[in-house]
Order: C-alpha cells, then sequence, then structure tokens
C-alpha cells in the first residue's frame, strides 16, 4: 500500500512515520480510535450512572480494553498513561494533549482547551518509557475568543508529530454563540477543510445529520472530499444499539467516505467483556474491511 | 509493599520517587498532608480570631507543629519554608506552588491560581538547603475563562515532580458561577477523574455531602474509584469536635476509599501542645492503620 | 532590472531574495498571487455549492491549477503544501501564516489571526522537503484588541522573511465596529501606508470603490502612491465576468498603479482547464504586460 | 547580632545578605526606607504645588536627601538610578521594580502593576556600575484580575534577590471593588501573611485604624505577629506635623512591632536641610533606638 | 560640552552613547527630531488631502527631506527605514518601535501600542546594514488595560538602547477615559516624571496650555523640571503659520526649559524644498542656537 507521507516528516523519520501510519490502520489508512478522554471532558457522566456498568468508573476499565481489544489507538490524557502504562505496554496509544470541563456552556463563554504538554515532552515521555505512542491529538474548537490560539496550538502540535515521526489527530468543532446547528453538512465540511489546512492526518468531526436530525451519509461526502488527504473520523456520540451503531459507522466509511471512527461510550460503557467484543466489530469494519454481518458475529 | 510508579519517572529517579512516597506514606500508600498555605488562601481568618489561640497568629506555630509531630508532609508556600526551614529541618515538606486570596467571591470573577515558582526552583532548592522536600503541591478550579490555564500548569508541573522523583498532589475544586453544589458527590467524582488524567499521586477534594448536608462514606466511593490509580485526600475542613473529625477520617479511609487526608485548622488552632497530639492522631489513623479509639488515646 | 532590496536582507541573502522577486514577478515586479486560503478564511463556501464545480470541493483542485497554470506563488496555509507539496514540486509557493475563520461577525468581536507557524519553521521546511517556497504571507486586521498583535507579528514576520531572503507579502484590511466602510479610498491609502511602514514587500488590499459603489482606477493611486516602494495587490474578489474581471485588472496595474493582484475564487471555481486557462489571462496581464484583449485570447 | 538567613540565600551569597541587611538596618533589624517611586505612582502631585517646595520638583533633589542623610535604603525606579546614580554613589539604592500610575480609579479597573525589569538586570547593572544597590521593592495589590501575575512576580523576585544575596521588599496592599476599609487591622494582618508567605525580608503595608480613623500600635501587633520572620514596614502617608509623625513612628515600633518604615512625603516635601534632617530623624528612631525626644533634637 | 551619560550605558559603550548624543543634538544637548511615524498613527490623513502638497503621499517625501536638510533625527519605523535606507544612507535615524492606527477612539478602548521589534534586531541591523542608527523611540499611553505593559516594554527599551550606546526617547501621553484635559500642565508634568523614571534621554510631550486652550512658556517649566535629566521634547502638532511656530519653539526652549521638538506635520506637509528650509529653521533654532529672526532667514 502507498502512504501519502506529509512534506514536513523528515527524510530520516519518515520509516517511522510509516509505521505508525501501517500499524494504527492495519494498513488500510482507515484509523479506529478508541476515545478514552471524557474524564475531562465530561466529568464523570460517562463512566458512573443508570446503565452503566460500575467496573466503567475506574479509568482501568478502558486500559483494560484497550489492551485486549483490536483497536488502532487509544486516545487518552497523558497523566493516565502515566500512571498505567507500565502494566499496559502493549496498548498502541495516542496522547490526546488537550481537554477541558464540560463546566461552562459554549454560549455563555468562548471554549479554550490548550495543550496540557508539548510534543515534545511525548516524545522524549516516550523514549524513556517505551511506550507504544503512535501519535498525539487536540481538539479545536472554532469560533470566538481563542480561535486563534487553538488554531496556532493545532498547526504547531501537528508539525511537531511529523517533524517527530508521529501521526496527529485534530477534533474540530465549530461551538458557541454563533453556530446554529453543530451538525449541518457544510459547516463541518468547513470543520473538514480546517483539518486539512492545518496539515492532520486525521481529522474527527461531528456527524452531519439532514433537517430531520438523521445521519445521511451522503452529506458526509461534502465533508471527506472537503478534507482531502486528511482523513475524516466520525464521532461515535453516545451510546446506541450496535447493529445501528455498527451500520452506521459502515456506511460512513462505504458511502461517505470517511476513513475511521472515533469511539468512546459505545465501547467503555459495558463490562469488559463485551466492550472488547464490540472494540473488536468497530475495528473489523474500520479496519478489516468487514461488513456489518461479519461484525455483528463478533459480538 | 509494591508502589504504582508512574511511568513518567524515569529510571534513575524511580528509587527517590520510591523513597518519597514510603516516606510520606509511613509505607502505607497513605498521605497524612498537613495544610498549611491559608495564611494566603484565606488571608489571617484562620489564624486570629475568637477561639483560635493567640500563638496559631505567627507562622512558627506552623513550624513547631510539623517538626513536633507525626506527619506525612507539611504543605506550605515556598516563602515561608524559606524563612523558617534552617531552623525546621527534620520537617518532611511539600511545597504548595500557587495560592490566591479570598478578596474575590467566586461567582463575582473566575479564579485564578498561578504557580509562583516552578518546578526546577524547588528541585535547585532542595538541592541547595537540603531541606527535605518531598513533593509540590498545586490547585486547580474547574471553571470558566482560566480552567485552561491551570490544567496546563497541573499537567505540567505533576509531569515535572515525576520526572525529578517528586509527589505531585493537586487540590481540585470546581468552583464559581456554574457550579452549584460543591459538595455534589458526582461533581467531587468528576474532579477525582480529572486529578486522575492529569496524573497525580494524590489528588485534595471536598467531602461528599448527601441531600442534608451530612457526609456519607459511600458517596465517597464514586470518587475514589473515579480517580483510579491517584489516592484522594479528604478536605479537612472547619475545625469540629475531635472526635468527630477522627471518625469521619476513619469512615473516609475505611468506607469511603480514600487513601488520606489534608489537614490544617482541624490541627494548628489549638495550642502547641494539643495541636501536636492532634496531628498525632490523625496521622495514626491516615498512615499507621489506628482504630478512632486508639487514636483518641493519643490527644 | 533593478529590484529595490530592503535594507534588512542581509548580504548572504540577496542574491536569494533577488531570484525570488524576479521569477514570482517574471522580472516584471508585479506579482500574480493565486489566493488559495479560503478553506479557514471562508470555511467551506468558496468550494462548494450552486454554480461551483464539484472539483472546487477537494483541496487538490488548487494544486492542480497551480502545478498546469502560469502564476507567480500559491498561497496557501502550510498543512495543505505539507501534504500535497511532494506531488507538486513545481509549484511556487508562498506560505499563509495565519488564517481565521469567519464564523464570528467584525462587529461583534475583535478579530485576531495569530500566525500558526513561524518564518524559522517555514525556512527549516523549505530546506528539509527542497520545495520551492519563495516568500510568507500574514493577514492584518486594523482595529481593535488585537491590533498590536498582529502589527507585532507581521514587523517580524517581514523582517524574519527578509534576514532569510524570502519575499513577505501583507493582507491589511481596516475591519469591525469602528469602519464604516472597508471600500473607502483614503482609508486604503492608509492600510497601504501601514503596510510600507511594516516593510512589506506586497500589501494585498481591498478595492477602493466610489459613492456608487464602482471602483474607479483613480481612486486606487492614492493608495499605490502611499505604499511607496510597497507593491499594491488588489483583492479578487467573488467571481465575475471573466472580460469584466481581467478589464478591471488591466485598469488597476496600468491606471492605478498596483503592483499585482490576488486572485483566488476567479480562479479557482471552475473546472480545471478553465481555471487554468483563467489563470495564464491573470497572468499575463499582471507578469507578462499583456493587453485585456490578448488576455482574452488565453481563454 | 544573629541574622536570619531564608533558606534560599544560597551558601557563596550569605555573606552578602548578611552585609545587605546589616547596612540596612544599621545591625538592628529595622529598615528605614526613603520611599522615592511617587513619580510613576502619584505623577507630579507628591512633588509640586501649594505647601511643597520648589525644589522638590526635580528628581534630584530625592537623591540631593538620600545622600546627605542617615537613611537606610533609597528606594526608587531604576530609570531615576541611572540617570544619577554616577553622581550619587554612596547612596544605598533599593530598585522599585514596578509602578503604575493613579489616572484609572481602582473601583474602575482592577490594578496591575508589572515588573519593568528582572532581577537579573539589577545584578548585571549593580556590577557593571559598581553602585551600591542593596535589595529590589516590588508592589502587590491584592484583589482582582491580576492578583495571581502580581503574586508570582513577587515569588519570584523575592527568590531571585536571594540568590543573588539582596534584600527584597514587598509593598502589600489590598485595592478595589472588594475592599471596604484599606485600614483595616485583620486585613492588613492578612496582608502581612501574604508577604510571609512570600519570602519577603520586609514587607510595606497600610497602617491599621481603629473606627474612629485612628492608629491604635495595638491593632497592628496583629500584622506583625502575622509576619513571622518578615519585617513590617508602616507606610508614611501624607505629610503631616513632625512631632505627630515620629511619635506614631515610634509608637509603632516600640508598642506595634513593626520593624521600620517607607517614608516618602514627610521627608523630601521640605527644602533640603529640613529634609535631611527629618530624615535623620525618622533614621535614629528606625535604626538606632532612639526616643522621639532625641530625635526631635535632629531637627 | 559634558554630557551626562546615564549609569545603565556600560563602560564599552560610553564612547558610542556619546557620539551619538553629541551628533544628535549638534553637541547642544537639545534634539530636533523629525517625526515621521504618522503613516500609521494618522493612517494617511496627515500625507494627503486639501493643503497637502501630493508628494507628500509618498512616504519617500520624508527621505528627502531627511536626507537635504538638518535635522537630529529622523524617526520612522523601521519597515521604511528598510525599503529605503540604502537610497539615503547619510540620514541620522531613530527607529520608532511601536504604532497604532487611529481607527478606535482613545475612549473606547484603552489603546496598547506594542513594540514590532527589539532592540536587538535594530542593533543587528544598524550593524549589518551600516545605516547610521542613532537610538530608538517608544510611545507609551499612560492610562488603561495595557499600561502595564507599555511601562514595562518602555523600561526595557531604555536599558537596552543604553546597554548599546543608543539613545532612547519615549512619547508619553496620558489619554483615554479617565483623561479630562491632555493639555493640562500638571498631569504633562506627571508624564515628564514617568519618562525620567522610565531612564529616557528625552521624552516627547504635549504642550501644556492655559484654560483659555493657549500655550505658555512658563506652563511648561513644571514639566520639563520634572523631567530632570530627561529632556522634554514639546510635541509639533498641526501645522500652522512658520513664524508663529518657530516663536513658540524658540520659547519652549528659552522660556519653559524643553531641550527640543519633534516635528512632523509642520515640516513634510510641504513642497520639497520648502520642506527642507522649514526642517533647516526648526534645527536652527533647536540645536545651533539660533533666534527666530535667523530662523526666519532661513525659509
Amino acid at each position: 500500500m502507498k502512504y501519502n507521507i506529509p512534506a514536513d516528516v523528515p527524510k530520516n523519520k519518515e520509516e517511522t512515520y510509516k509505521k505508525n501510519l501501517k500499524s494504527a490502520t492495519n494498513a488500510t489508512n482507515h484509523l479506529m480510535l478508541f476515545a478514552g478522554d471524557q474524564k475531562v471532558e465530561h466529568l464523570n457522566n460517562d463512566f458512573y450512572g443508570k446503565d452503566i456498568p460500575l467496573e466503567d468508573n475506574s479509568p482501568e476499565h478502558l486500559f483494560k480494553i484497550a489492551s485486549r481489544a483490536k483497536i488502532g489507538v487509544f486516545a487518552t490524557q497523558f497523566g493516565l498513561i502515566s500512571r498505567y502504562g507500565r502494566d499496559y505496554k502493549n496498548i498502541p496509544y495516542l496522547v490526546k494533549l488537550n481537554s477541558k470541563t464540560n463546566l461552562v456552556p459554549y454560549d455563555k463563554q468562548d471554549p479554550y482547551s490548550k495543550a496540557w504538554l508539548s510534543v515534545g515532552d511525548v516524545v522524549a515521555f516516550a523514549k524513556e518509557s517505551k511506550l507504544d505512542i503512535k501519535g498525539v491529538g487536540y481538539t479545536v474548537y472554532l469560533v470566538g475568543a481563542y480561535e486563534h490560539e487553538m488554531l496556532t496550538q493545532a498547526a504547531s502540535i501537528v508539525h511537531e508529530a511529523h517533524k517527530n515521526g508521529l501521526l496527529a489527530v485534530l477534533w474540530i468543532y465549530p461551538k458557541g454563540r454563533f453556530v446554529k446547528d453543530e451538525h449541518d453538512g457544510h459547516l463541518i465540511a468547513g470543520a473538514a477543510g480546517v483539518g486539512a489546512a492545518l496539515g492532520a492526518d486525521f481529522v474527527k468531526l461531528k456527524v452531519p445529520y439532514d433537517k430531520k436530525g438523521k445521519f445521511n451519509p451522503k452529506l458526509l461526502r461534502e465533508a471527506t472530499m472537503a478534507a482531502g488527504r486528511t482523513g475524516v473520523l466520525c464521532e461515535g456520540g453516545a451510546k446506541t444499539d450496535e447493529k445501528e451503531f455498527l451500520t452506521q459507522l459502515y456506511e460512513q466509511i462505504h458511502k461517505g467516505g470517511s476513513r475511521g471512527n472515533g469511539t468512546g461510550r459505545n465501547i467503555h460503557q459495558r463490562p469488559l467483556q463485551e466492550a472488547v467484543k464490540m472494540a473488536n466489530a468497530v475495528y473489523a469494519i474500520t479496519s478489516q474491511n468487514a461488513t456489518v454481518k461479519e461484525a455483528l458475529k463478533l459480538l
């Protein structure tokens, strides 16, 4: 398979970059990202409550899933990787560099999520700890008083990642006072284009809805085309029915042109064994070219 | 005893980190933190007034207690350690890196408490002064316009502490306009998860109350589980009856799963001898596995 | 031809600077800048919709045009150059260093567009990737709370570019609450003077309109004279009729004293072959001293 | 006399620190600080007007007094020291690192006074110029949007001063919208505690008043005790009757426990000879253990 | 003539400093500053319009005047010096380091003018380009949310200039919401004192008016005395009658104690020959001790 290597990956890091991209995508260029950064983004809402198994309340649940299931990368904060990494050395990690809480509504104050640590910190950490860190992630909120800071950090993080042969994934969400519909397909295509202009390898986006609030894979094509060589990952969202989830995932890729997904709650809000199976099913569709039917057999 | 060493502690600092953790917790992994940072946080309210012995008004009172009592660490500002350290070399210190005053109400202006000095400053100071500095502390207020700065500083401070074999303790408090109940158990569990994502060794939290405003150790379990490998320290709060205080402390640890406490006023708002005894009692329950009855005998 | 070399181009970079200026302007000192930074500035509005060919939705459309047409420089973000550069090595690039989205109206919040990367990053990238990068670009919004940041960054970027023998192009737009008419000739002349004071090689400006909202080349003379040795590039604006566009371009140069143009939508919002021809026509008038008649023959 | 040397004064700077402290305090540990930073803080109000001798309008008046009178240190801005220093080499200087004007009322906008230069600049300057610089000063306003910046700068300045063997004096004033009474004794004691936590050698504070607005030395004891090993300097305030001023100064020290004073207007708003005598009288009480009677003889 | 050399000019730069001061002031210590920074400060208002000769619209007009007339220094932005410097090597330059536009009224938003480049950039540029750069300039607006930034930058710029043997000129203007009368003599004297405290060699100030809005040289004496060893330069202001202008200039120096002037519009808003003559007349009074009568003969 031919990889599109960004021009800012230096010669002596090309092999590292290719190896990271190949192993993270199972040589399909499609990425299954297991999203585990919600301990900050949603505080404890996603991990404790009605219909959530108690074991999900422990951060270790995420690491158990990530180490036993087939996944592309497990995206979570540096601190959690640091605390559990020595016992979970087989996980392919992606360090999510920024996070914010959900305490302030987006329309009350423009959101700003700042990088907690630098790419250089991650590179030094990977070298010292020998953990398998394949890339870094960063969220950009398009809007308002801090957009410029996040765009600048994102551009710098992508570039620094590439200079070190790492993958760079951006979460890009238009938000706040001036955004009427976060699921508008044209707006999401705009975010996709921003991800491309920032040089990201993958950009995680909201899923576009039609006027009735339904996902329609055709709407997604504007975004996946606008993203160019940057792969679009669709947000997993709140937990739903397995078949519905996997069918939609399949359509995102095969009809909408996405190149993967970022799934959290639909995996970790289950007992360990079920969660591992669900992750495997998501991986099968994303990075093993499975059909929905084949994937459902894994559950 | 087996210690969970974070992966960002480099090989050549593992022994230092283990030694700091072992001695600070009496090899129990439970930390008794004697909190002495209120000269800034509460100005002089905690040290002078009705029912407070006059001697508490002098900062040296804290050092006298810390040097004569059994404690895990004495947490206070760098400047006080600098002014009294040469005469109190036997104290195990934790440098509280940030502090703010209480002059502005939290709902009038989003709080920001910035690190006064860097971890590097502390490391160099420890080396030059030969004082026994076991770790650093930092407060994060979750909310508002400066949350991003405090999260970034906290992540950086924890990582720098670990790189130098020091312990990192975070005080994490959701605050301000958008927080309705600071003692809500689910919210506190969210703060615990933030502490875990930041990689802290210990996180100091508010105590959860039930709807009647009473402490219930069961409510605490959500937070201590959500904190994962990060130990939860319960805030000591305002001075109360000894027996009640120690009983609650015992329940926090044995029923609520906390791994220690941060106690200030309940210790230092007493004459020296009494304060030393109270500190010893708190230490006995926290780090010597004593019962409430055994602890009460120490008073 | 004699070039006016800025005094902050050091001796050992004079040849590089001259070569960049000569090749970018076809030795005419007039620059045809193919503007391709709108994926961020206008999100997906310029690339997808009624009357826009579907192929324009892919970022690669811009690179195909730029590599097949005659152009001075192709201005776009670093990330896009990075993702497509290895396959489009013949394009003369100008890295647009800052961009912002259009989500927030200018009168609701003072605009701030911050440099995503430094000139040093660009210089190192050019050396490593061997791409033909002739210069850098930066937008300054004159007005409001962030004007000082953008003026400072602009001055620094121009100076750093010159120190490395690169061209520096500034986009300068008075905007927002206190600007009544962005097309006022006297105001645009003010922006031109700011560009001169910042030391830019070229400054991209709005086109001045008379009181009826019509372009009048005489009005432009105030700005082109005020710009001094900094060349004025007129903004291309929304797509219009070819003849009208080329005629106006000719008048801008020959009657208004401009030294080029920055054209985006009037080129890329066409199928590839048409787009290439239109670019060639714009280039002919700008940098080959063609008449409108001669240029129209190229379509 | 035994000096309390802060633990952050390194071994190789202990002698320098002791020498500075000893000479500045005449080996009494009590500091007479001649305050001359009002050219910025109060603009020209303190130097020109009714009842002020014309010669006070020239900055040199301050230098003449400082060079002829007995003083502990003369505190003023770097720029003035730089302009007059070569002609006034015998003055013991303290560089006041920050200043702000009084144009904006404290309740209209939270005050921020930022360090103009670094301690490193001062150290290099002292070495190059051979001027006798004994320390640095910095004002902290407790309150509001910039408190965190000033606390951080203050902590850093104190630490940097100590690392270089210099004295550090902090001016600490709670101010603004949320402060009802700047002369409240309990609030001033809080400021004293902040000074201690910042590690200052001396902290300049407002004088506490009773409910009738009268100074009462007993009220001062809360602050001087709360300050611990940090010496309290009482603000001199507006010019008053000599006997009243000196009596109050004596009571501040001998009944209130202060360790000196910061006096400006009560000295410099007089003709040179009178000013020198007044400074000598203030010095006598502060650092020569004189009685009020003895001091009055010097006038 | 004896020069007052600031103590922060290092030994090895004393000769450079003296040479710069001597040549800029024609050994009189009085400075004629030809002000040419208005292309940003006033946009194109000063250069194009009724009663302004067309040639003034080109930036080169300023360089032509500066190279043919007798002047102390020509103050303008780095970018203009960079673009014209190679052709105007005989001009004594002063690099005006900051500038802002006039688009936002001072009472709508607190002004902030930030340094575009550093003194280090200027020093390196002077060395590389061999241009005759005698000093740097910087504007401080006293008031509001950014005063602290401008005071800090000004102090640092003056100090860095001196360390390199360069002159430092500050423009200091109280402005905005809280300033009732910018021409109040006592307020201007306050600004003068700030300039002295910042260590400037010269400070450019507004001219004080009496209650009828008339200049009165006696009012100026408060400011020139308060400025101490910092020389006061009076602002030239809008273009007026030659005799009136020169008479006022003479009175400013000989009755008001100013040490020069900063004149722009009264010089450059004339055809080249007249402008050169007017500059020569201003120079004659300022730095050649001419009478008004003698100066008028030069026109």
